[in-house]
């Protein structure tokens, strides 16, 4: 399905072998991220994990993610509740493993704003470098999307959560007027970059360097989160 | 699952009762269009649209687009092949029509590109308030991406068509360097919206008035289309 011929990306670790597979068997290993923001995916998952992330997709989609308790998905897992906290460390590092969800918004966001507003834009640039270019986009953002337009389940699952845990907390740490509607319109940008060059691989786009695309579309991002205009006043 | 309170759209003409219904029967109708480059959607169609319909979802999922022939799908349809020509007009009409391409790209493009440079942002404006407030949209682009996302058959279709059929005539139609990646950039960034704004529903940016999105992406679409930048030359 995703042809791509050249990603430009450098894959660290092994080659997942198979998307499907991977998204099933799916989750990030704890320890060390090579890439800030970004959470690592590839080896093998000690078996309680696989049970843990099982159950927490299954609750998940049966309850949404707010009804979803930690209680619940460590009876169905058999584990106690403990072993959530251990492995994914929260209930939205959980969903991001069980889902899919391949950055930690918060925290690129953070590193945008750490620093001197006039070097934002070169900051946004150098996280959408490495975010774009990181493999885990290609097998679990894809497989986030696939999942959220294909499946009834899924979408307000992927509302609920992104209105809880993504647009609530970057709104309060971007702290500006229309806060909201800034962080959801650069997140839709993202969205169909991942849409346009993952999923229907639509060149020149698909294989445009991500260093590039991240030169063209950064701009963008600064003047979304940081641009002096309001949408009723246009411009 | 598209659980919209507010839309922003006034939907003219009969609501359609189901859209999954209504994309199965799907197709534009002949005649006035209200919008122009807006292809209109929803009342009946004749037996005769709705065989050759059939046939070239089948043909063009069987074939991809460019191997998909006009005679192959009238023989399909049991049609001669002039009244694929009468009820669509030409191969990329009945592939709008079949996939669910609610727009005209190079209808749009060209309505912003007739008239002054300086007044550019205010057309892109005024035909993306237009597109993004058209029911059809919601019912048919969705229809497309979920498609695409979803069956594996659909995606190479999908960028066969693009690549022959919007980014070649739009690279054509913009004639500036990196004009192909410009129209794709633009094309992931309105994807982008349909998703967010229609697949996942994510607040505030749902239920934004089409106007106010209009205006806040509008200097985006500007930039990309005409913008002095290249993606090596960054900034």
């Amino acid at each position: 399905m995703e042809e791509r011929q050249e990603v430009g990306t450098v894959v660290r670790g092994r080659k997942t072998p198979d998307r499907a597979q991977s998204a099933a068997a799916g989750g990030p290993l704890p320890g060390p991220r090579a890439t800030p923001g970004v959470i690592d995916a590839g080896a093998k998952l000690p078996r309680t994990q696989l049970l843990i992330l099982q159950a927490a997709r299954h609750r998940f989609a049966l309850d949404g993610y707010t009804r979803a308790s930690l209680r619940a998905i460590a009876a169905d897992a058999g584990v106690d509740q403990r072993m959530i906290a251990h492995y994914f460390g929260s209930k939205q590092g959980l969903f991001l493993a069980a889902v899919g969800l391949p950055v930690h918004p918060a925290e690129v966001l953070r590193e945008v704003l750490a620093g001197p507003r006039r070097a934002a834009r070169q900051r946004i640039r150098e996280v959408l470098t490495r975010v774009l270019a990181e493999p885990t986009i290609y097998e679990r953002m894809v497989g986030v999307m696939r999942a959220a337009a294909g499946d009834p389940a899924i979408a307000p699952m992927m509302r609920d959560f992104l209105r809880n845990e993504v647009v609530a907390p970057l709104t309060r740490l971007l702290d500006a007027p229309d806060a909201a509607l800034r962080i959801t319109l650069v997140g839709s940008h993202f969205l169909g970059l991942v849409f346009a060059r993952f999923i229907v691989a639509v060149e020149p786009l698909a294989s445009a360097p991500p260093a590039d695309v991240a030169a063209l579309v950064a701009p963008t991002f600064e003047r979304y989160l940081f641009g002096g205009v309001t949408a009723s006043a246009g411009t």
